[in-house]
Formats: structure tokens, C-alpha cells, sequence
């Protein structure tokens, strides 16, 4: 039993193999084998170095490899003799390659014995559910779908086909998981959100009666919380992908294929369209909208609407240029403090005449 | 089984049982029957669409819905002939409503067979126990209270009657939880505070042999983290409401009805007075002194004590409006540098004659 | 059965075996008997108040204590008869008082029925494995470990002797973790990384196959995570220290004895030295260089390296003497604005001349 999966071990390529795998061109013997890739730094004889970026070049003295998966800006930093495979897009021909060496291990269909279903439970077909997960009165899963150990899965859940669930997660009753979705280890779908009416300083909760809808394709990571709608639904868009201790609060609308990175906090209704990037540890206040294609730079606070390309940083954010000429101005104050002491100085004399 | 609860649905009401409900004022069919109220742009026939925000008044051309609930202030931007329910405080009007269209699903007492306790252990009358939970030794429940699938409560926790604690919650030992407390997933209870001694390098662990103390009527959402005290308590106030990812660090005290929105972070022994409200994201340093009633805006950074009843805002949070006048003159600073180079062009023409 | 351990409660000490016990001068009745410690404003008869801050000096009239633990340079605020024993190093004293009066209550070696246990899993000696844990294929637990309840370890992790794993904590497959480590209820072990390759609008997932290594002796707060690397390993290094709520991305590399406050970001492939420090909610973007023995003060945002003894903060963060300039001039920047003025309202006079 293999309670959260695992990596096994793909054949050896030939690095011609290789080249047209990854739509590559080859430099140096045709015929030498692979066995898998590793960091520059890291990796032995036998193995393809990966070198994407100029920042890692200082590890080439060091390199065992016995070739190279190099990107075409960098192919003249490497040894003229080196073995390699050029390629355009390093990270995509990467994608290829570790698909290849590090096939995911099948998981053999298979709902283990001491798993506790509420009346109504439906399941499709190759679905494999690990020790201890319980799934409430009325829940669905999808064929094909995998459910990690101790889930809990509230009433009425839905989860679509080809879905992995990691150990840990809990959906509170009514939520709904797509197809191809990947929740992470202690992911929260459904809780509730954080809504109450003050009455004479005492705050009485509003039920929260939407819904949390993950649609196709999104993946959400570990310990991450979605909390249902208050009234109508919480959605993350098809495609979107969020990181590790994210917090999306009731009404939030998430676009497709939008990325939202590690510990960000997004504010109750407020909107995301697509397409759009959120990086680590921001966070944006509520009922705002940011466009399609929007971007939130690291650590960056969004208190005010951003439209759609556009580029926002700081606290507060605002368009990411006009907030690098504001923080270097600010650099400069004290020069700045300096020369207005010697004006006063300069004038006075001047009144003085 | 319902391991993560459930809504079901309560039965429709006239107009007139409306108005007389939330204390509003009727215009329109006394008869006509609404079955649950929605958004403005999802609400259809039959239903109460609810509008208390200018902001969704955009949304008023689409809506189907049968009638209103809407508050005194927006009631002139609705179609004269739109049915209606008039009130003045359309949040709390929402709760009652919504209280009486999804009544919680009564949870049946029960204590599953999979559920493993300690010596000692005593259960109040009416307590329902879900699968795979685990009560360590001399754990009390009160009556009517409700432990999820799969919580762990430490040894000699005890927990108040009438408390919700979602499946997946942990307590360390010796934690004490109110009555009409609620947990959500995954929150943890009296883990161990940040504390070390270092001595030549290494960080020794200092024992934490202080509680987690929850007052009666606090909700803490999914996956929030609440330290023990190191040598005296962490105290949660009566009513205080804390929402997901927040964490509480050893020692902190937080006074009653007090809000704590999403991913806050308190420092060890930092004092929160009552009635106080803490944005999303917004985070306290250690040791300080934060004011009853004080408000921190979201994403706010507090390095100083905060008096009580005052507004901070920014990094380093200080009073609210002086924060927002230093950020106005940041984006005036090009000018300001400017008009700066302008005086000592004329000072230097001045000072040639 | 004691699912998350528990404090006992040790002998009482003479202020003479105090004293002795943590090498302080004793001034009072050497055989004064005391139980325990507490907090100054908590302690009662019997009991020894701890003192070492001044900032709780206000507490001291109160205080029903029967004696004093105090640091060398709070003792003369001390009433002069308050028998007490004087340390130069408090709060070292006090960890060696604690383990003395809460000694940890030995946890008797145990594997519960309910465990879950795949091929191949070996167990060393004195083991204890507590309710539901589930042990995938090929895992190794060391010597005198503790596995809490509902625990799930992924195919192949290794844990090392005399480790403690708090209920709740997850391991993805062949993570390794050291020993003496302690992981606190809900930490996740080995999640995969945030790596795509975006193709024509959509994410493609990387497959995450590096590793999740914790070195010997470090703690890691509730609900943290800490993602396996995507080709190399993501390293926590000997005796680091973190607390909750914490995000260590892939690849990330944390020095020996380094310490990171709780709600801590950090992006992938940043490098942290030894015997750093950052403070809670700090956050550091991707591929950094933070030196050994670095400061990132409370709240502040790494965008840049940070030279090895260099203490930062604020956003971005820089240099913590220049931030605070820059913070005391922003202050000031109304009154500069006025002297602006009032200099160009002078030349214009003087112009008129």
C-alpha cells in the first residue's frame, strides 16, 4: 500500500532518444545513454545536467554529468566538448523528460476495508480509496479517482473523474470537485467563510449556505482553505493552480488558468479573472476586481480594483513601475532633506542683502 | 452519516411572513411566497434576491427574481413595481432569513464504534462522536456537543457543551474549549509556542507547560493554529471570532467579540483588548499592547502598541489618516524633487546678480 | 492512552536546590520549599515568580509568590526581604527549572492495533505508533519514535530515532526525516512543489521527483508545509528551528541552527545560511541568497540577497539603520513639503525685486 503514491523509475534514453523527445538539437554521440536528470550541481555520471538559467553556471566546473539539457541562450557558457541537447524551451523539454524517467506508479483500484460510507455513496468505476477515509450520506466520486488516507468527505460532495485527493483533505458537505483536480495534503474545501451581523457588540453567525466549486483541472495545495459562498458559490476557474496555506474567502471567483502562489490571502467577493498571477504571500482585500492577465508582484498588499495586463507591487500596490520611482525617490530623501536646509540657508542670505 | 454536516431546506414564505420576520416594511403582494433567498444576479422566480450594496446595483437589469430584500438606503434605485421587503439593517434581516430557509440538519447522538478513548474519559449526555476520533485519557465533552471525524483532543482536554468541533481538529493536551464553541477542519489547539533558549549556538527547547484556553461562544476557522502559554495560558476572549490560517501565538490574550480575519499572525504575549478588529493579513509583533475597540486595516504590520478605539494602517502601522497623508506625499515625491531642482535654479540666478 | 502526550508534574526543589540547580545566588531562606514556576502576575504561595523582563515590573505588587527567579539586572527592583535566586541568564534558568518541575511523561512503546502498516515497513526498537496512523510500503521508523495518531507517512520515508510525530502530520513518499525531530499536529512533509510549464495559456504540471530532507534535531510548527524539491532535494538543515504555518518551497535550502517565526514565505530555490533568523510573517522571494547569521525583522519582504550578519526589514526589505531613516523622513514629509513652499513663496518675492 502506497498512501500518497510514488515515483518510479523510467528506462534509460540514448541521447538521439532524447533530442527527439524534446524536439532538440543533439551535439555530441548519438548513442550515449541517460539514465535521468539532475541539478547542475548534483548530477553523476550518467545523468543530464539541467542548466536553465546563467545564475547556475558558477556549478558548471563542478558538473559529473555526462551531458547536458541546455537551453539556446546558454549553449556557448558550456564546454565546446560537452555532450548536450539544445533546446528553446528547457523547462517544457524538462516536463518531457521527468514524465519519461519518473513515471507515476499506477494505483491499483481498491476501497479498503476499514473505509466508513454514509447511505447513498456512489462510486465509479477504478476508484481507490485508502485506509480511514470517510465519505458522508450522498457523496460521488468519479471513475478513475483516487481518495488519500483519513479524507473526510462532507455529505453531498461531489468529485469528478481522474481526481487525486492526498491524504487529509476535508470537504464539508455540498462542495464540488471537478475532473483532474489535485487537492493536497490538509486541504479545506467548503468551510465556512467568515460572515456575521454585530448586534450590540455581540456577532451572531450568518449561516453560509453557498457552495465551493473547484473546477476542471485546478490543482490546490497543502493545508490551502476554500471556504464555501455565503448565499451563492466560491469558484475556482478550470485550469487555475494555487499554492501551499492559500486562504480564498466566501464569493471569491477565481479565473481559468490563473496561478496563485504560497500564502495568499484573497478577501471575501472579490474577483480574479484569467489567466492572471498572483505571487507569493500577496494578498488582496475584498469585493475588488483584478482583470484577466493581472499580475501582483511578491509580498505585494492590493487594496483598489487592477485592471486587466496590468502590473501592480508595495503596499499599497500600484502599477509596479510608478511604485519602483516612488521607493527609490524615497532613497533619496535624505539628499533630498539636505538640499532644501542649504535653499533656506542660500535664501535667507539672499534677504539678508 | 453526515460527517461534516449538512443544510437542509425550510419551507417558503409569504411576503407578509417575510416583512413581519426581519421587522421590514412590506411593498407589494402580501401573498406572494418566496422559497429561500440568492444573490441579486443569480436569484430567479420564487426567490428573494438580496440587495444591500450599491455596488451589485449593476446587477439589478438581469435579475429574475420574484421579489426583495433591500435595505432603506437603496430601496429609490429599485423599479417601482419590483415587490419588495424594506429594511434598515438588510445583514441582520439576511441571517434571520437565511436561519429559517436552511435550519441545520439535527445531528443524531452517537458515539461511533471506530472511536478510540483513553481511561477516564466522560461524555455529557446527547453527544455525538464521529469515526476514527480519538479522545486521549480523562478528555471531558459536554452535553450536545459534536466531535468531527477524525479530531484528536490530548489528554485532559475538556470541551463545553453545545460545541461544534469539524472533523480533523487536534488538541494538545490539557486544552480547554468552551461551551457553543465552533472549530473548523484542521484548526489546531495548544500546540507548542516558539520558545528556545540558546546556548553557544544551539536552540534548546523550553518546555511549554502552559494551556490553550477558548472562551464560550469563539469560532476559529480551518487549519488556524492557537499555542499553548508557555508558563501561563493563550486566552481566546468569550465571543471572539477568528477566521482561517490565523495564528496565535503562545501567551497572547484576546479579548472578548474581538475579529481576527484571515492569515494574522500575533507574536508571543502581545494583548488584544475586547471588541477589537484585526483585517485580513494584517499581523502584530511580540509583547505589545493592542487597544479594546482598536481597528488594524488589512495588510497591516503592527510594531507599536495601539491605543484603544484608533485605526492603524500601513508598515509600520501608525494612525490611520496620518498613513494615508505620508502615502499621498510618496506619490508626490517627483514632483516635490522637482520643484526642488526649480528653486535652486532661481536661487543660483538670484545669487549671480 | 495519551494520544498527544502530557506533562507530569515533578518534585518540589529547596530555593537551595534551585540555586544549585541553575548555578544563581540564592538570597533568602535556603530551605524554602517551592512546587513550580509561574508567571509574575500568576504565581501564588509556593510557587517561584519568573522576572525577567522590567517591562512586566508592574505586576511585581501583586505578585503572592514565595520567591523570586530574576535576572542580575532586574534584582534591585526587587522589595529587598523577597527571598529570590539571581541568574545572569533567565530564561536558561527557567528551561532547566521547567524540565525539572514537568518532566515529559514517558510514552510506553506501543503499536496500536489500528495501524495501517504497507510491505516491508521496518519499526526499531521501544517504537510507539499511536490510533489509525497508516505507514506506507518500505517506511523505516527509528528507534524510541513517537508516531501520533492518524499520522500518514508516504511510501519509503524514513524517520530516524527518538523523533516525535504530533497527531495529524502527512508525509509524501520518500521523504526523509532526521533524528530528534519533533513535527508538530498537521505539518506536511513533502508536497509537491508550485512547477509548471505554461503552453499556450495552459499549466502543465511539473512532476516534483526531488525529496523533502529535515536533518537531525529541527522542529516544525502546526500546519507548515514544506514541499519536496522539484529535481534536487528541499533541505532543512540540523537543529533549524521552525514555527507554524509555515512555507518552505522547493528546493529551498535552510541552514543549520537557523530559526523562522511563524506565517514565514519562502519562494523556491532561496538559500538561507546558518544561525539566521526571520522574524514572524517575513516572507523572501525565489532564488535569493540570505548569508548566515542574517536578520529579517517581523513583517518584512525579501526581494534581494542579504549579506551574511546583515539585519533587514521593512518592503522591500533593506539595511534596518537605512530603513528606519527612510521611515523617520516619510514621517516628516509634510513639514518638508511646507518648507518647500514657503522657500518658493521667498524667491518669488526676492525675484519681484
Amino acid at each position: 500500500m502506497s498512501p500518497s503514491g510514488d515515483v518510479s523509475s523510467g528506462e534509460s534514453l540514448t541521447l538521439q532518444a532524447v533530442a527527439e523527445r524534446v524536439g532538440g538539437r543533439l551535439r555530441g554521440p548519438a548513442s550515449l545513454s541517460v539514465s535521468g536528470v539532475a541539478p547542475l550541481d548534483q548530477a553523476g555520471p550518467g545523468q543530464l545536467a539541467f542548466f536553465a538559467s546563467k545564475r547556475y553556471a558558477k556549478h558548471l566546473g563542478v558538473s559529473r554529468a555526462s551531458a547536458y539539457l541546455v537551453g539556446a541562450d546558454l549553449e556557448e557558457i558550456l564546454d565546446a566538448g560537452s555532450p548536450r541537447v539544445v533546446v528553446d524551451a528547457p523547462h517544457e523539454a524538462l516536463r518531457v523528460l521527468l514524465t519519461h524517467f519518473h513515471p507515476e506508479v499506477p494505483r491499483r483500484a481498491d476501497v479498503h476495508p476499514t473505509v466508513v460510507m454514509g447511505r447513498g455513496v456512489r462510486l465509479g468505476e477504478g476508484v481507490r480509496i485508502e485506509p480511514y477515509a470517510v465519505l458522508g450520506e450522498g457523496v460521488t466520486i468519479g471513475d478513475g479517482t483516487h481518495v488519500g488516507a483519513h479524507c473526510v468527505l462532507g455529505a453531498h460532495t461531489s468529485v469528478g473523474p481522474r481526481t487525486v485527493l492526498h491524504p487529509h483533505v476535508v470537504t464539508y458537505a455540498r462542495s464540488v470537485i471537478g475532473s483532474d483536480v489535485i487537492l493536497h495534503a490538509g486541504a479545506r474545501i467548503g468551510s465556512d467563510g467568515f460572515g456575521y451581523t454585530t448586534v450590540q457588540g455581540t456577532h451572531r453567525k450568518m449561516p453560509q449556505v453557498g457552495r465551493a466549486v473547484i473546477e476542471d483541472g485546478v490543482e490546490i495545495g497543502a493545508n490551502s482553505t476554500i471556504d464555501r459562498g455565503s448565499l451563492g458559490d466560491t469558484v475556482v476557474g478550470r485550469g487555475a493552480k494555487i499554492d501551499n496555506l492559500v486562504q480564498i474567502a466566501h464569493n471569491v471567483r477565481v479565473g481559468a488558468a490563473t496561478m496563485i502562489a504560497a500564502l495568499v490571502g484573497i478577501a471575501g467577493s472579490t474577483r480574479i479573472g484569467s489567466g492572471a498571477w498572483l505571487g507569493g504571500r500577496a494578498c488582496a482585500a475584498n469585493h475588488l476586481e483584478i482583470g484577466d492577465g493581472a499580475r501582483v508582484t511578491f509580498g505585494s498588499t492590493v487594496l483598489r480594483d487592477v485592471p486587466a495586463q496590468e502590473t501592480v507591487s508595495g503596499y499599497p500596490a500600484r502599477p509596479h513601475r510608478e511604485q519602483l520611482r516612488t521607493q527609490a525617490l524615497a532613497g533619496r530623501l535624505p539628499r533630498l532633506a539636505e538640499r532644501v536646509g542649504r535653499l533656506e540657508a542660500a535664501v535667507a542670505s539672499l534677504e539678508a542683502k
